[in-house]
């Protein structure tokens, strides 16, 4: 259980407040690089740690993003020129390189000396990367901006990766935690038959548990590392052999979890504001590219994008941002359908990522807090399954109340131990220990 | 005119508040029987007095009230599944009985006692009852349950009943308080023709007053009783007769109406949260069943149900609930027809409830309150027809301070007193105890 | 750059505030006289300086602005008859005329003494006027109500006057700000040909500068006046002249802008609340009426209405107006074409008005803030064409701090000082001084 004062900071990831700080220390994915195609293309809205920012390509394809409000007036720099290098402000002219910098103030009388104006009027920039699909951005002090990390699916060529984003109407944490909690996929993923249909399309099922594994209170083994942590859930099989699934979470909100023949897939729970989360999804496959019909089954929410439509969305303080939203939503109750609840899955909701977002979209966050949507964690009744998350909890907590003392925390992207593949596999080891010395060679990154 | 202390003493309904407090001493209608049809079927999300519930009817046909959120994670329960005897969070699948008895927790390791974790898990869950086609709940302390009050729309056969509910936005006291305003029927009201038609449909109106009763201006009369009060509005006719129309009002907020053909209607006005309301209307005849036609004209908006449509309806915190609400609405000016008004009717709105809730629903909380659907009562200027209003926000005012002084109210479920009916004639007599008297014997329940 | 308690006395309008006391010594359009077409048709839902009052027409044509609610219980009077001579709610039947006396109380006993009750049962109301198609109200003190502002396009004849009105979702000053900001028309409404397409309709552009005119960073002049000020934005031309654009600012907020062929338009910007501005927009010719071609074209949005739709609008506190909104809005991000923002104009965006919107509704109140529509002013870095923003503000805010001190405005409506006109020329004048004396005869209003 939680004290309310650990809940709040948990939670809260404005700026000055210690998570968001803490998040402050690492790159996060922003957008996805498919959304700036072009030089010179519409910009995106985005906000990040409760930070209205614009994104755009310029006219070299350089990658900027920066504040979403020019600084003479105070205009939305969206509706602004992408044009000759630069993000013009619509209002007045102003013009902004993806720097920041002030390049341009056409509306001065020819007199006014303008270089001390245009110093002014930088703009909060980030710098930014492109890798694995994904562009980065890293929101703490610039000057000391560390290596990207070497998540093995930033590193992959791109035929190989398959990313997707969207966004929960849920606080970061009651998000992430999910992806660490392996309990829960023997419930909230069963599913009873080896096809479903969602509407007139048949799909096979990709079971995440092999068929016959049945125990669904697994035992949870973890190791604390400097990236984060992996853990193991060992399962009974009924030859009396474990059924093995081994995951990692690297700070501050990744995972990868084993997942048949994709093979490897994760989350990254970027926080939009305190009410708000974008998830970033990848998959990759280290020895070929995916196929056609491998993404278009990915897409269609079989594995971990739910189906998506483009929109700007405007959140509840009036600043809109451009994302993906799943179809199945909480307007609709997730498209669920009860006849299909009885016979073919545990939830009667399609797709996987869906039945996550059913749950945590759908926390109280107790008596009389009016609306929020923050889960009340000191009403919770944790269990031995929970140790992840509770592990988890108790490691962000302790780095971002260490880096209110000053106290920075130790990143772990100069090292290669962060190069490791999440598996699963039965196995007659009893002990993590044993299990991870047999399998250290396919946990081993390569590219 | 009421002291804004008063007021808000009135209004909200909370836990631990004085009225929030009052209204747990009664049995509230929660849902309607024909909600929860089968054995296992979906459960409905209910809110009342601001507490977040889910209702469900279990594999032995046993209905239960508990609270919306599994105590492990705080999941919702409303999307688990209904199965054997008990409902199933789909998060990790803990498991709850219709009295909120966690009977099962499956993804405990085998070592662990789960016996004292179940113990600790049990579920906030009221005492249901099912008369009168309604699921009734009791949420006060569960070992002082009362009998059901034994009105007699509740105890007459399934058969001679009527009810529906569905959701109005404003606090649950500005929805009561048009049950006991006679002297409103003679305006609100009111029709200048026998027919009128909405849409294609023409349809025979039944007068709410007898043609030629023209007196606006009712003579009130009040007669405090042990289960609230009955009160008479006396209008004058031409022919140096009265026309008495003669109402119940039973602790806390049900109504009984006298109504022609149909002939004893009322509501029962159970409060969501501070800022809706869910209304409950009744029909019953004690003779014999309602026919087909009966039944439409009801449920066509002619008398008391006005014209409903299910709906999932998202409440401002993001809690949502399973309803009925009505088609015309606040977002359409509930249809209004100005021609309609010119000639037909008094407000040019067709159906009796929507008139009262365009005006219900879009009063005033008063300069700067922001949001809310709470009227400022402090502004009123009451007169000698709302003397019925005024006295039963005097009762519940002084039964809500007495309780918090720990003086239980003297319940009248136990007397025979409450099985009385309304009724409305035209009689000679001018003095209210002598039509009593004169009116005994139908007055009467004998169901 | 402004203090954030002169910026929040700017914004704030409601009862109390000094901007909102001062706003109550002008007359302020408040709704279309065609929005009342007939005597004793359906009334309109307003908002005003964050007050809810209802206009009707009665029976004999007069025109009142009274306060929305029934001192009865409260009952919104929007729904009530328009009849006979008064506006009647539709609750009890309680009966108010345009200067919100009490005609009728009916449903009270014979024998109560209604006329002391009906004294009290006053409604606030307002004194108004019909001119320029508009109906005006005064909310001061009732009895120092001034004369009717003298503008020309309020006096002259109806057919010479084309007006209309909006919601736009901002505070009313940073609407307002827009019409005194010469330099943002050479970015903001600046177009690359000379004519564009919104849907299938071709139109020809009249362009708001003259072609040649390059110059982006116009010299402002500014002289207050005692109707507010005028000022003069001059741009260099290739010839070595000067084009002009001279442009009245009103207090508190009516602009007067040469607009060529039309050939003078100008909004005024009525605060709803805090949150909200309804534009009023107005063009007239002094010459002759308006052809309909005229009128479409402005109606079409290629001059200052833009294209609009009729809607009844709820506010966030669930308050109803009726207004009109414009078909390009937040939600649809003003229709924006990015690649029209290419090669036709500067924003994308089709309607002139719609430009300014978009900015205008998209300016941020700041971290932190949560929902809002006030733009923090503490943050922006103003420059030299700004002036005339500035000149705005402080005479404003020093107005307001004056009168809450008990300094009344002293209004210029007695003298004929602000019967002028706005101008726009090229000529060889580099002193505004001199430029004014030598265009002083098309500068005067002759209506």
């Amino acid at each position: 259980m939680m004290s309310p004062s650990d809940n709040e900071l948990l939670y809260r990831v404005g700026h000055g407040t210690p998570m968001g700080e803490l998040f402050r220390r690492f790159w996060l994915p922003a957008l996805l690089a498919s959304e700036l195609l072009e030089p010179d293309c519409t910009p995106r809205r985005l906000r990040i740690l409760g930070e209205d920012l614009v994104a755009f390509r310029d006219s070299g394809g350089q990658v900027g993003v920066i504040a979403a409000y020019c600084p003479h007036k105070l205009a939305p720099l969206f509706f602004g020129r992408n044009e000759d290098s630069g993000l013009r402000c619509v209002y007045h002219g102003w013009k902004f390189d993806v720097n920041g910098i002030c390049t341009d103030i056409p509306n001065l009388p020819p007199t006014f000396n303008s270089s001390a104006l245009k110093d002014k009027a930088k703009l909060v920039s980030y710098v930014t990367r492109e890798a694995g699909g994904v562009i980065w951005i890293f929101m703490g002090p610039q000057d000391k901006a560390p290596e990207l990390p070497g998540l093995e699916w930033a590193l992959a060529p791109a035929e190989n990766v398959h990313t997707a984003r969207w966004l929960q109407q849920s606080n970061w944490a009651q998000g992430m935690e999910g992806e660490i909690d392996s309990s829960h996929i023997s419930f909230l993923h069963r599913e009873f038959v080896p096809s479903w249909s969602i509407g007139k399309q048949v799909v096979q099922v990709t079971a995440r548990i092999p068929p016959g594994i049945v125990d669904g209170a697994p035992v949870m083994k973890l190791k604390e590392t400097d990236y984060g942590f992996v853990y193991g859930a060992r399962r009974n099989t009924e030859s009396g052999d474990y059924y093995w699934r081994v995951t990692q979470w690297f700070l501050p909100m990744f995972s990868m979890i084993p997942n048949d023949a994709f093979p490897r897939t994760g989350r990254a729970w970027v926080p939009v504001d305190d009410d708000h989360v974008m998830v970033f999804t990848y998959g990759y496959r280290a020895d070929r590219p995916y196929t056609c019909e491998e993404t278009a089954y990915m897409d269609a929410g079989h594995t971990f994008p739910p189906p998506l439509k483009e929109a700007a969305h405007q959140l509840p303080n009036g600043y809109v941002i451009d994302t993906w939203v799943p179809q199945a939503n909480k307007g609709n109750d997730y498209l669920i359908d009860r006849a299909m609840q009885k016979t073919v899955n545990f939830t009667g909701i399609g797709a996987i990522t869906d039945q996550d977002r059913a749950l945590q979209e759908n926390m109280p966050s107790g008596f009389g807090l009016g609306p929020g949507r923050v889960v009340d964690r000191s009403r919770e009744m944790l269990v031995p399954s929970d140790m992840p998350v509770i592990t988890a909890r108790r490691m962000l907590i302790k780095m971002a109340k260490d880096l209110q003392k000053g106290i920075e925390p130790e990143l772990p992207w100069q090292s290669t131990r962060f190069r490791v593949r999440s598996t699963s596999a039965i196995s007659p080891e009893a002990e993590f220990d044993d299990f991870l010395k047999a399998h250290e060679e396919e946990m081993r990154a390569t590219l």
